[in-house]
């Protein structure tokens, strides 16, 4: 598990620090649109901003990949943990376009606020994950941000069959189930993504383990 | 292709082994739900037992990975093998579930019991593929427990779309539409699934090979 | 990144340019079947036999990997491209399908033919990487085609939302909107299963780097 950390490693680890920090700001901000209830263009236009600025890192991580011989993991785990986290923060950027497309960039809605919620504490503790990398000597805190991404994506399972069943109970206008469904599974699909990244973080904990 | 066994990479084929008992009897159980049309809180209180068996084991293997040196294939395929092949009981408990929230939970389909009859075949397959790899010697027979599953998983493609032709040809209802798609393309994920599963029990094949 | 090409890796490279080749038919031959605005059993049979000569072609690489003792890259990458690769086909072919049990199959719609559009252009450029990588001395092209994949995947994102938006402000038959919803995202799973193989062309640039 020993190994020397060169300067040019300092690098990806500072660079897997700044996509968390991102990422994390995305889904905070998915969650102010939530329950302000708000998804107009000038949402919409923000988050553009901040997948493009997770985009920017997820390339500089690939580039610097490439013009590096040697790196802190297996080069192909670099390239998967930036490109799924990356992932995490397209599918936010998704559902927020989703909402203005749908015309329910005026619902204030409850349940979208739970799923949100769940994920910016999904998409914290893999920011924690990430940052843990630098320091392998802490894989029991790493393990237990991984272990909570897992119990917050089976949450979000629950949510999803719970706000799913009430839709349909509910339901008199099939446009607006169409709908609805498609954005409480797309927030589900987050939570997925998130567990991903997370089984890619654990997986590296496992190799050099 | 030849390797000492030691005791412990023993222990791995034992929770494979486990694990492929578990997910064959989740998938008959599921079988059994469809030919009876029940799907009830019994029905999925049971199903529920059945899929956290099946994570006890998964984690048993994960946990072993954390604290052995050898193992018998490479870590990270034991890893995903684990992992995805829990997935499909995952998948197995959802559609359940789903069948319980959109209340169809009294709904004998006859549709739906081909698709159960498929998943229980390609899961016996994949048990059978997951239980040889503890002989690769024997790789011949597991490649063509792949190969059935594979073959499955097409049957599984045909069959959703002759019941989705027959569903919109049939539909006046929108929201049974909705619903019953969704059960239909779910099931047939299951076996997507269990072809991942079996990918990853050839590629581990391919490189003992 | 040199390495010694033997007569047998030649083969492989043989077998990727005919994949490359196949799958661009396939491609082009979904966009004639949009611009006619003909999904009818002739074209479905069409695309059938193009799917299953892509089949052949991925068999024969599987099958060789299991026979060839030195590959030119690693194993699981042959591997997981010729399957990945192989599934983009699939998916052109289960949307020619849906088409016609959808009863779309005299429906001459301009977005399809644009989804269609970036389809052939997308595998067009992934065909491109492939041949590629039988000189790794032009990785330059290759990583270009990859980023031009990606960057035909957001168009592909972009296109799915406009249509899905007109879709919704435009509907008054639900049955209609499930239909095309279902037809427009399978359309923009081609362009993602495109990237995904991108991604791979591009992590074993990567590793051979």
């Amino acid at each position: 598990m020993k190994f020397s950390l060169l300067p040019k490693e300092y690098l990806f680890f500072d660079l897997f620090d700044q996509m968390a920090e991102r990422a994390t700001g995305a889904a905070r901000c998915f969650k102010d649109f939530s329950i302000a209830g708000t998804f107009d263009h000038a949402a919409i236009e923000k988050m553009h901003h901040m997948e493009e600025s997770c985009d920017e890192v997820t390339h500089e991580i690939i580039d610097r990949l490439n013009r590096t011989f040697i790196t802190p993991f297996d080069r192909e785990d670099i390239y998967s943990l930036a490109h799924e986290f990356d992932s995490v923060v397209d599918l936010i950027q998704a559902i927020t376009n989703r909402m203005l497309l749908y015309k329910l960039d005026n619902a204030k809605n409850d349940d979208l606020i739970r799923f949100a919620e769940l994920i910016e504490r999904s998409v914290e503790h893999l920011a924690s994950a990430v940052r843990g990398l630098r320091d392998l000597k802490q894989s029991a805190k790493i393990s237990a941000s991984c272990i909570e991404v897992n119990r917050l994506e089976n949450l979000g399972d629950n949510l999803r069959d719970e706000v799913l069943s009430k839709l349909f109970d509910n339901a008199s206008d099939p446009m607006h189930v169409i709908k609805w469904k498609d954005i409480y599974m797309e927030a589900e699909t987050v939570l997925d993504k998130c567990e991903d990244v997370a089984n890619i973080a654990a997986s590296i904990l496992i190799k050099q383990g």
